[in-house]
């Protein structure tokens, strides 16, 4: 039996979450949520120093959910693509049926030209919490880009 | 026992993969094919229309060793190396000894002037098989390419 | 029970080595070596061929202590950030308590003006060897650099 919070479990989730961005599925993207959450874009230098503010900041699904209708009358996946890539989840602390835990990204992007370039790179600063049916979700997934400089129009999930 | 298609033996036999082609070992790559397989390098826009033509396109794996003599007479490693990064395997579907598998990677190519960019970033989409001594092998490898702009010089696997 | 050099245990300590860097606690990086040991930054030409030498040689724990204390007079973060992505490990040879295990990389540089630049790619060729106390460490990392033309500043290790 796998452990609750397992390197293949993690690994699975976050894979899961980069296709449903990558593959334009952004409606499944608010799922991996809890109902009540913390999706925190951030950076490294105002992460360091304890704010809470970032870049984008939802404590709910339903913003995320909002989020994506606003993505979708924007057409952001008509000028540009994300490719995501993970890498190993590490578990920093673990509790029953919550952990914290960490995994680098690197996330490329695409634009409609043609042109590819490393957009952001950074961790994932996560709660992950385990419902009563074995499934894992976000209660917090806080992004601390390692730019202080990420673009500003800023759209699709990182 | 490990399961069949589990991640671990997906995520090796993804890491032998791209060893072989990074550490220019190209004589071993068609082993990795089914003597009948589908071998296709096509991008997003191609591939979400369902057209088969791609970039490169093989069957067999007699093509693909056709195509690495053809590599070598070109002394492409001279020119240019790659460093693929390909990010956790996804088991799609499975039955039996056969699975569609999904793996995003990620490209560098390594320019002899010491150059270095992001190449090619995307999906692999693949149909992986178990044969009865339990190797696994591609009967398809799909490289679906997120940019339509891959330089067509294309000379090297993905 | 997971066996000596799974694969979830390398890709572990890969995890861990990479965050210690990129978090910026290099007091810790150090650790991660055997107090003998050999930590070599090289590239793929001078690796072929055989040589020794590279662009960072360490044979000692010590010495690469003496490396962080001088990273820390030179402030070399206030500079410049890492981001290592780390592909799986292979194990290459195992016998009892250490391998030979081969895993890809990638580090992205991100300076103070936010510019974000893939640094450089390679491979890690490692001797692991596990410790009384089970913990693992590396007897060897000898970095083999893709391109010829790593920054000579090299001053964060890879």
């Amino acid at each position: 039996m796998m452990s609750v919070f397992s390197q293949e479990r993690l690994t699975a989730l976050n894979a899961a979450y980069a296709r449903c961005i990558d593959n334009d599925q952004l409606e499944q993207w608010p799922d991996f949520f809890s109902e009540r959450c913390l999706y925190l874009i951030t950076n490294a230098d105002n992460h360091a120093a304890g704010m809470q503010a970032g870049m984008v900041y939802a404590d709910t699904r339903a913003m995320l959910q909002d989020r994506v209708l606003a993505m979708r009358d924007a057409n952001v996946y008509e000028e540009q693509r994300y490719r995501h890539i993970i890498g190993a989840p590490l578990v920093l602390e673990q509790d029953g049926n919550r952990a914290v835990v960490e995994s680098p990204f690197l996330v490329v992007r695409i634009m409609r030209d043609g042109g590819t370039e490393v957009f952001a790179t950074g961790r994932y600063l996560d709660q992950v919490v385990q419902l009563p049916d074995a499934t894992l979700e976000f209660a917090e997934r806080v992004v601390v880009c390692d730019s202080t400089n990420i673009d500003t129009l800023l759209v699709i999930p990182l």
